[in-house]
């Protein structure tokens, strides 16, 4: 039992479940003095939702994040910063008649097994996607202690299905154009053709997946721990905390496998008293360390499995096989929504081992 | 600092480098009544070194596993269980000319960095391969665990560089194949072709890397935590401790970004009283809980970093660039080695979620 | 940094400050299908505030907890429980003018150096006795779960000032008279006699200590972990959570010091098939493990440090020697409000131990 | 299960058993850079067993740390230390006859019923005091890294049975005096009748437990964290690994539920630009964070249960009563022994929030 926090440091717990009163984080071990508001966090939850598309489902009524503890005159206080959003506007009703029939590819049936049935099943519960608002908060603050030492997270859509972008962007397209498309992607043709792909998807009642890529720039030297703690085990299972993640990789991650280790191995060079590499084909990371270089992740997600088409399914009480057609408002495509949420999941762990690793001070004293 | 231990209930420390005077490991949290030898890990220990080939490096003296402490009659106590290997037959002279020399692809340069040039670099130090032996020691000790419950654990290599085994294997097959090659796959065909591989990248003194697959089957529904402590990441963040490893994925991983909701998600059928599903896409996990289902993991390993072949590096004292052949004993291919390795580490968790989930008693009465 | 979660598989993670907008707590690994409403918390957060009574302060409206998240159709879910209590009827300009004047025996200082004056100094911020609230909220779930193993924790008042009682009470007589008297102590008429010396002591500005006693019967044998989570190393960390504790010991304790082992061991005598012992010196706990017999612990609490009567501090910014008189809402003796709180504190960790021992299961299926 | 680590940032993990092979300690989350050779753990070693007295018990051949991972060229590398002494000469014999008659007052019974009787018995194996061995081996570290802060950590005895030394110490006096006597108290005077009153109870087949205070001088302020791993909380947890001890209490501790507030708060002076208190009443902890003020504990230590005299326990597997005469090696008074495990174990706690707190780098730089 137990799973709900994260982190040795900076130690992210959350609460909430899709249709339950609200969804929260309390992040206990942010050093004092950092300036905080409300709105950092509100600008980071209106992410979730683009604005003007028909390819995310939103509810009616925004989330609207609220500070519960922690922050004292605009200013964190050492103690555990408490963030909560209310859920309004849900439908329960819908979920009723699928209780007893869990949909494929959801949480639904191990979870009515490790619960014994007494889980909130509405909506998914505490598996719904709809806990990364939890993540984002948590990691707004995570990515404003980074920026204090420069250090910049960015994910974004990579693809979508089977439209992939082969661009390369440098950290200033990707601030400048992720959030420009409701596909989150900053290769804005690419993007075209990912919204329509999804919208046909829709049409058809099925649904998309696809590879976000997030990259961490000015990390230091260092950071992460051996054996176990090391820095890409800590993002990756952090990762996975993001609904429909189903693999992460580093640098060229699976296809350095093909590789041999004269072509893999990035070969160092100094220049202006640095030491950096030639390539990047780590992605940032060596034995668990920070190198220097950006890191590079990417991360698979999977179709949302909620579609309106009929899937073969069981009736967990009758034993009985079913058929099933998933009701309700359902993203058709979640990889857009997944953005921010595993920016918010690696900055998060990145603060961690920032402080873990000494580089964060307990009080902040310039402001 | 100190991340040298894993696990919240089955709790594995390690510690030892490369050419300290030995590796170890302490399993604590491991039920009592279980009986327990020396031999048990004599064995899994020797499965690391193929009989008879060239294509792995061997210290000449094999390593002996040595029990500490929790064994009392033959069956562990209850006690924290202390296991070590003595590291014998070093050549530390190797290094010593290398030692500013940072070696591409290696943790020698954030780990300098981050330790201050303290660190033991002879071999690796503490970010040697040769740590695996720990995590192979307390994987014995939760294979047979695991085993009262007939859930198994089997890795295997299901590529190296660019050839792949196409055969989709049983699990029977696994266990009678796995071990027969020095390669570690149960493909025998391809087996060869790997070897040989191997060979020709050794001769222009180089390195290959490949795919490892491990599959645990007869793992009970609802295994795993949300949100954090999910099963696939915390299988995903103890893997990263295996030296070498690039990406995880579940299932079919990232292919999954490529499908439809409808291709991908996994339909349930009934049948003899048991819920199954058609398909495995998943890999046995949703919504981070174990679903009954064997689970199915892939790991990228990169090619062996340490190569004869010239590489690119930088004098760290006096930031000059420079060029470096490493020498001394490296194997061309890590991988057969990283199987038991991977093994050991997903056993380990394995066994950790099912005491956490309760499954398992903390005295043993049957024998 | 971050040290406000507790508990090892029922983790308990508390926020607020007491003028904060909330005190709150989150209870992550709590068994799924426990009754549990709003109504259960009331009970146990009134008994904080005697009614009618001089001898503790009282905000005017009375806290209200809340659930957020973690139960559906008045049942535990399995997912992590929130609670909350606003914080009402805050009298915060009270401490605008003492913000640089540390008061003596309160954490101001320590505080104020450690959190760079960023910290919420009103009311003693997060230091604030108030902050009790959410452990006997988290407590009162923690009650709920042993009850169901006829566990039954047990706390009053054993002494104020140098008024103690010599009473020995029977668990009936604890649980029929501890909450009578507005003191908390089960002995009615030392009980009267605590309540004049309070009376007294606020008169003259001044405040008083004392001494609370608490009971754990019908404990299982063998709870407790060597060598370091033993029973008694948790239940003293975890009391010290509540503020003011300046000693913890077991049975006997510190008179054991003073006594031969023939004296001081508690002989086992064996009746109708159980293992028993003539005496109780030991307080149930052998080891660190319980020992099946009543688990007794006390528990000293210094007198209120907040004091009308004047006291020498410094004025931290000037360093200038001051004089200060504390004003404000204060409890002239805290221990009948800490009462409550150690009983909550001793039952989260029983309860910690007996899921981590194997006791309770992850699913209640009888109601 | 699983509780055999402590500490979170110096994280201190141990093992073995009376009459097992070895005890052994690794210390993970020491700074690298720190000079450390196996002369240090010998001589702290050998302070638990003073030279020429009839009060302590010996095994014959002494105690040799060997240093097995975390050192090279005589300075920490950052990664673990491990630490073994062997076990030489046990008389294992001495125990089989009362493997079904637990001892009262040890570990026995419970350890019995929690490990379904496969724990090692002998001399009460993971419960023994020998144990302290790895304790005193971590807080050898621990005190060197604090010995650079000039924290120093003094244990002493202060009383044995009824007789008690009233005097008050200096730091030097304690240094000076505390290792002259072989019970260990710094009040040569006291010390000579505490050794008589030992002699005596050895004598009559009894035993006698004792007091010991320990203090901490030169702590920084503001150390520790609010609201559950406070500094005494984590004190007398850690306190409670040292076998037989029963209460723990800081400055003047239950004597504190005595006084008035107006006595017992230590008002605050300032002087040559410092903050100080006029008294130590609060032993250097305030809201569970260091004062700055020497920090004060007292630790309750019961008799030895062991004893020759004969005592009435139950056949474990019969359920008769028996009775029972200890007999083999045995320390009348473990007090004296407990002395530098007491000063271990603080130093260990008091290192981990050091670093917890930002105090101490990841390398040290200057030797």
């Amino acid at each position: 039992m137990a799973g709900n926090s994260i982190g040795k440091e900076f130690v992210v717990t959350t609460f909430g479940e899709s249709h339950g009163s609200a969804i929260g984080v309390i992040v206990d071990g942010c050093p004092a003095g950092l300036p905080l508001v409300e709105a950092d966090f509100q600008e980071e939850l209106d992410r979730r939702i683009p604005a003007e598309t028909k390819i995310v489902s939103a509810r009616i009524e925004k989330d609207i994040a609220k500070i519960f503890s922690g922050v004292f005159n605009g200013l964190t206080t050492g103690a555990p910063i408490t963030l909560m959003v209310e859920n309004k506007d849900v439908k329960s009703g819908d979920y009723e008649e699928i209780k007893d029939l869990p949909r494929p590819g959801q949480a639904d049936y191990p979870a009515r097994i490790k619960y014994g049935g007494f889980n909130d099943y509405r909506g998914g519960g505490r598996f719904s996607g709809r806990i990364t608002v939890a993540l984002i908060m948590a990691g707004t603050i995570a990515k404003k202690l980074l920026g204090r030492y420069n250090i910049d997270v960015l994910a974004y859509t990579l693809a979508i299905g089977d439209i992939k972008s082969e661009k390369h962007f440098s950290s200033a397209e990707i601030r400048k154009n992720r959030d420009a498309a409701a596909t989150r992607c900053p290769d804005l043709i690419c993007a075209d053709k990912m919204e329509q792909a999804i919208v046909e998807a829709k049409k058809e009642g099925d649904s998309l997946g696809g590879i976000v890529e997030c990259v961490a720039v000015n990390m230091p030297v260092g950071i992460g721990e051996p054996l176990f703690d090391t820095l890409d085990g800590d993002l990756a299972k952090v990762l996975f905390a993001v609904p429909a993640v189903k693999g992460v990789e580093f640098g060229i991650g699976f296809a350095s496998a093909n590789l041999r280790g004269s072509e893999n191995n990035d070969a160092y060079k100094s220049s202006n008293g640095k030491v950096t590499t030639l390539t990047e084909n780590a992605g940032g990371i060596l034995g668990g360390l920070s190198s220097g270089m950006p890191i590079l992740i990417r991360v698979a997600i999977k179709p949302t499995p909620s579609i309106a088409k009929e899937q073969k399914t069981v009736n967990v009480c009758t034993l009985e096989n079913a058929a099933l057609s998933v009701k309700g408002r359902h993203d058709p495509c979640i990889v857009p929504k997944a953005v921010p949420a595993i920016e918010a999941a690696v900055a998060i762990t990145l603060a961690d081992h920032m402080i873990r690793s000494g580089f964060m001070p307990q009080v902040i004293k310039e402001h």
